[in-house]
Formats: structure tokens, C-alpha cells, sequence
């Protein structure tokens, strides 16, 4: 199934669509889709089990709000693409990278991305999102991993590279800027997604193709990030792991690198999870 | 006001403690102390309002929660004490050092911390939480930024060091266990506290006396830091900054470090702001 929310910031109604294209209302049915539905064994199955009967939902120019409400944590992946790693000079990790944003820097996929006051250096990320479904609390084996997933979407992981890397150590600085994770447009349950390992991503930079890779050149796998994970940390229902972005991106270029301005859109994609456009403006 | 939270985890009930230890019962003014209560600028004044008619809480062994209800994000300072830095054999920082804790590693200040599995190196670091009660958003100067203060509490910022800078890269990864944010016992609305940089805090373990400083040698002071995060990201009602630790952290130790296992006592406190106590188990 493909879950959205559609409507103004914090007032977003959640929704269906449909395998034939028709945007349904799930109101009626579930309060929201967030970490109480996901956590719930039947949630999904209520949401299925109504499907056919849903009243349709005249779009009609709304907001599509991001598809989950209130994340718990964003847990990041760095450099865990091998050609993103060898684009900004990296080793291959040994062990992934990890990173986090708040979750208050999610916004929906088609929402006004803000480059920060001061920015020099506002760089763009496609990322595949997973959502966990289950608690995974010391996982003994990747196998068992991925029975913790709800769903995918796709993330915008923008990034400000002097924040990041250049303003005094940890990257954190340059990952929580406001607006600085989109997500969206849809959560695709995980049964829609049978290999994480073979989607093609890509993003445009006004529109000019920048990044072309495939979750399957991940150094680390989706089912082995969150056994590892979970050695460090619990993973809750309605937490996000973004898992790592590939090559193509604004650091990577040689000088002068293309960093995002105001004005500047931004289009991302994965296969089967839908699109987001982007449009930057100054904070 | 000293604003507290009662009761099993998840079910905590809102209370305040009377100037003369009388702890009485807030559920009947305000539905928990969460951000929504620090956003809203009659909030606490309706508890003041209503303060002499509360009725009398007999706490009769029941739990203490943390102070504060689903913090939105907890950032973290990392070497923000001259003698800390000077121990770690780290530089002065020329700028804050930024990483960041999520909310569900927060504890009540009595409840057990877990030694993570596999961890040969998890630390203590008592510290200076400041809660905002304000929206803070590119502030233009420190003079402003205490005005965007809630209140003040302990914070425990439990560290484990392997996991932090030798597995790697980023600090995250060690900070972000299970139970590593023991957070009160009391949320100390910022009228008591006139100067945020006069504060002793101290942390004993197994009854030794090994943290001993003051928030007089913090490099960057509470409202400089504000100010500075806020340049990175907006900070909300109901977010938790982590202030950094004195000097006396096992890491700082000479070898072999003394590094917390199941059964050690860890009791920390800050003046005016109470007093913490927590075991350590194996997770």
C-alpha cells in the first residue's frame, strides 16, 4: 500500500492510493499514520480490509504533508554508497557511519526547502527511508531485520557541507538546519518492496540529472543496518533510518561545486516510492 | 517553580514541589508539562495562579519521571568545560561542538541505567539541562537568548566511549543507548534560576565524590549557546540542550579507567536543581 497525508502542516489527513491512481480517505479509518498505527499488529491490516470501501479524495491542489506523523528518531547513514564514498575521498567504512536529525526538520516532499542564513554550501541527498514497524532491540542476525520494517519512502538529506565538516567537528551541525528533511510522498509498506537492495534513485538539480545510483551498490544493506543498529540503540516503531546517499552530489564535484541557492529546484525519485520536487529559498 | 512528574513510565501525573516540600497535584490545572504547556504563555502562570489550592501528593515510594513530557530534540555540547577539555587531552573548541541524543533515551532521574551488551566503556557526565520555552530562531545576540528558557534540570548525558570514538566517526553512536539520558528530578522554571553560570554540580559513584565543578567554567555559557545553535537549527518548545560536563568523567581518569558496570551507584546533582541516583544493570 501506498500511505500519505495530505493537507496543511500539522493539520494533514491521512490517505490510500490506490494501485489505479484514485487518492482515498483513511480518516475514517485510522486517526493518522504514525509510530500508534505502525506499532499496532492489525493497523495495517484494518487500513487493507477497508480498502475497497474508502471514499475517494479530490486532491485538488492540497499539500501532501510527509506520510508519517512524528517520527521518533532520524537515525543516519553516512557515506554507505561505495561510488559516494570514493567521489569525497573517503575509505570504504569499516563500520557505518552514524549520524541523526531531529525529527522537527521533516517536511513534506513538494514543501520549500530553506538554505540557512550564511549558507555557502547547501548540498542535496537522495536517500531511501526505512520505517520500522517493530521494536529491534540487539537483533542477533541481519535475517530477522528486516521483519522490523513498516514501510520505505523516499528522504531529501540535505546537508550543509561547512556546518557539517568544516565549523568544529560532528556532523550534526550541518544535518539539522529547519526544513532540511523532506520526506515523502509516500510510506510504501515494506510487502511492496520485496528487495531493498534493487532501487534505482536518482535526483535533478533544475533539472539536470545529478545523482543516477541503486540501492544495491549500499556497502552495508538495509537488513544489516539495523542489526547493527540496534546494538547501539533501540529502533522504535515510527523511527527513520536514512540509509546513505550515492554519488553525484554537490561535494563531490570538483571547484566551484554547484551548492544550492534560492531559486535553484531540486526533483529525487526511487523507483516504486514516488517523487519529490523541492523548490530553495533563503531562511 | 520545581515542576515534576509521577508515576509509572508512560502514565506519569504532572506535580509541583511547594516551596516548604510539600508536593501537590497538578492534573487538575494542566494535562502533562510538555511543550505544549512551555509554548503557551499563560501555562505556567495558570500553575502559579493555582499553586495555594493544589491538593497535597503523597509520593509514597511511587517513581519519579523526567520533568519534562516527549522533548523534541535533545542537542548536545560536547567539551564545554575548560577542565574537561584539559583532561580529555582535547584543544579548547573555537566553537561549540554539537551532536545530538534522541528523546527516547530519556529516563526519570531514579530509574536504572543499562550498561549497553558489549560495552567495556560507558561513563558518566552530569550536566546542565536547559529546557526552551521559546521559539529561538537566528537569534541576533546572547543578551536575548535567556528569555527563550523554560527552566533548568539535571541531566545524566551517559557516554559510552568505545561506541563514541572508535567505531567510526561521530559521536552519536556512544550517546544514544537505551536509558542514557536520566533527565530531573525536578524542571526548575528559569525565575529560579537567575544565573545559569553559578551553578556547583557534582557526580559521585559507588559513593566517591568524582565530578566537582561549576557552571562558571563552562567555554561557551548557557546563552551564548542558544544564540550560536540557533545560527544551525530552530529550537522549540520543549527541546532539551545538554550543556556539556566538568572535568572528573571516567575517560578522563589515568588507566585502568574506571568505567561503570552492573551494580555500580552513580548520584549526581546540581544546586537548586536536586538530586539524581540511579543503578546500573546489564541491558
Amino acid at each position: 500500500m501506498k500511505l500519505l497525508r495530505i493537507g496543511p502542516a500539522g493539520a494533514e489527513r491521512p490517505a490510500l492510493l490506490d494501485s489505479d491512481g484514485t487518492l482515498r480517505d483513511l480518516s475514517g479509518v485510522v486517526s493518522d499514520i504514525d509510530a500508534a498505527l505502525l506499532a499496532d499488529p492489525e493497523g495495517l491490516d484494518r487500513i487493507r480490509a477497508a480498502a475497497a470501501d474508502l471514499p475517494e479524495l479530490d486532491r485538488a491542489g492540497a499539500r501532501l504533508g510527509p506520510p508519517l506523523a512524528a517520527p521518533g528518531k532520524i537515525v543516519c547513514i553516512g557515506l554507505n554508497y561505495h561510488d559516494h564514498a570514493r567521489e569525497t575521498g573517503a575509505a570504504i567504512p569499516g563500520e557505518p557511519i552514524v549520524f541523526m536529525k531531529a525529527p522537527d526538520t521533516v517536511v513534506g516532499p513538494e514543501d520549500t526547502v530553506l538554505v540557512p542564513r550564511g549558507s555557502v554550501k547547501t548540498d542535496w541527498e537522495v536517500e531511501l527511508a526505512v520505517v520500522i514497524g517493530r521494536t529491534a532491540r540487539y537483533l542477533d542476525s541481519a535475517d530477522q531485520a528486516l521483519a522490523h520494517v513498516a514501510g520505505y519512502a523516499v528522504a531529501h538529506d540535505v546537508s550543509e557541507r561547512e556546518f557539517q565538516i568544516e565549523r568544529g567537528g560532528q556532523w550534526d551541525k550541518g544535518k539539522n538546519c529547519e526544513t532540511f528533511n523532506p520526506l515523502g510522498p509516500w510510506l510504501v509498506t515494506a510487502d511492496e518492496v520485496p528487495d531493498p537492495q534493487a532501487l534505482p534513485l536518482r535526483l535533478w538539480v533544475n533539472g539536470e540529472l545529478k545523482q543516477d545510483g541503486s540501492t544495491a551498490d549500499m556497502i552495508f544493506p538495509v537488513a544489516e543496518l539495523i542489526r547493527y543498529l540496534s546494538q547501539f540503540m533501540t529502533l522504535y516503531p515510527g523511527d527513520v533510518i536514512n540509509t546513505g546517499t550515492p554519488a553525484g552530489v554537490a561535494l563531490g564535484h570538483p571547484d566551484p561545486k554547484p551548492y544550492l541557492r534560492a531559486g535553484d529546484v531540486v526533483e529525487l525519485e526511487i523507483e516504486g516510492l514516488g517523487r519529490q520536487r523541492q523548490e530553495l529559498k533563503d531562511a
